[in-house]
């Protein structure tokens, strides 16, 4: 059997074991013996847990990443890429809970380097979800000027959002991939479509001062 | 002095070091020597380096709740307590960023019991959150049957998307604690409001069967 092969099956088992019994508890024998190799194999091409685990991380962030891009064709409206990038990141995030949790929970729960591999996939995320409204914003000649850095958060917030549903609906049962982005896109694309449209929400009136004792 | 303004005076001198050093680099002797106190006070007072980071989070959580519910009038219209929750919670974050950084990032990145402890605030904040769209979906008599689980999720969206903005802000220089809450008031309140007015976001048709091969 090929090494890139055998490498993939002990990532497999690496990525359930991690995922499942969180990092600290995951033993080596307990990976080997679920992929099927001797022990030794393991540090052979892995070399240490802890590369292991980062190896890990870096499979089960790019498959996310390339997962949403997959899901989103750039051809269509605005508020259908990202019904369909949030519909892909749902289900890639339900079909594969075990690396979700490597991604969102294991990999930030233990130190670095592990939370520095997950901060490279989520600043990715928000890139690619900025542009999506960015583009967005000026097919629709409403408001090409919409800031760079009221786009910049409008991404922070819903990637915040999306990370923190998926982790809900993994743990809560009956609920599918498109009851989450469903439940997303209620959330968001009604204020990103009034925002584009010229409409933000405002702010109630102050009274004079009050906003200056504010950070 | 009394024992209980002392361990104050550790507890600001962990938190700041905590959340400037993360867990691992801080030492108890700087944190003794930030405090004004000898070594030994620290560990007869809070024990050991473990248990000194865990009253810290426990603190810092208190304070950030009682923060949001002390911003809230219950009396206002739900979107002027949305905001104003909104708004207490991005003050607090920016004027205590060793505190924030404690519970989103430290708390979170050095396994349990510590993430324990952080869950179990993202849990009063989520229930708080829900609570105040099912009290808004029903003051305003548009949509009282808004299902329990979809209440959840929404609450779950918006309490992600508030920790995603607090990590961002504090990261980002210029951005203010109402800047933030404007963010994603225009963000979430749009489609809550939609929502309670009974006009949810629609799904594209789908192809016949498209729908089964979800998760």
């Amino acid at each position: 059997m090929p090494r890139a092969v055998r490498e993939q099956q002990m990532l497999d088992a690496a990525v359930r074991t991690f995922g499942q019994r969180g990092y600290m508890a995951a033993s080596m024998d307990e990976i080997a013996e679920l992929a099927g190799v001797s022990k030794p194999l393991v540090y052979l091409y892995l070399n240490s847990k802890e590369d292991l685990f980062t190896a890990c991380i870096r499979r089960e962030a790019r498959t996310l990443t390339e997962a949403v891009r997959a899901g989103v064709e750039p051809a269509l409206p605005a508020d259908r890429q990202l019904w369909d990038g949030l519909r892909a990141f749902f289900t890639h995030t339900a079909q594969n809970p075990d690396g979700w949790s490597v991604l969102h929970l294991q990999a930030r729960t233990h130190g670095e380097p592990f939370a520095t591999e997950v901060a490279v996939m989520r600043e990715e995320l928000v890139a690619f979800v900025t542009q999506l409204i960015v583009v967005a914003a000026r097919e629709a000649h409403r408001n090409p000027s919409l800031p760079e850095r009221e786009v910049a958060g409008l991404a922070v917030a819903l990637v915040g959002a999306a990370e923190s549903l998926a982790a809900w609906a993994n743990a809560t049962p009956g609920v599918t991939a498109r009851q989450a982005a469903t439940t997303l896109m209620n959330f968001a694309w009604a204020g990103l479509d009034n925002l584009m449209e010229g409409n933000p929400w405002s702010p109630p009136a102050e009274p004079p001062g009050a906003a200056d004792k504010e950070t």
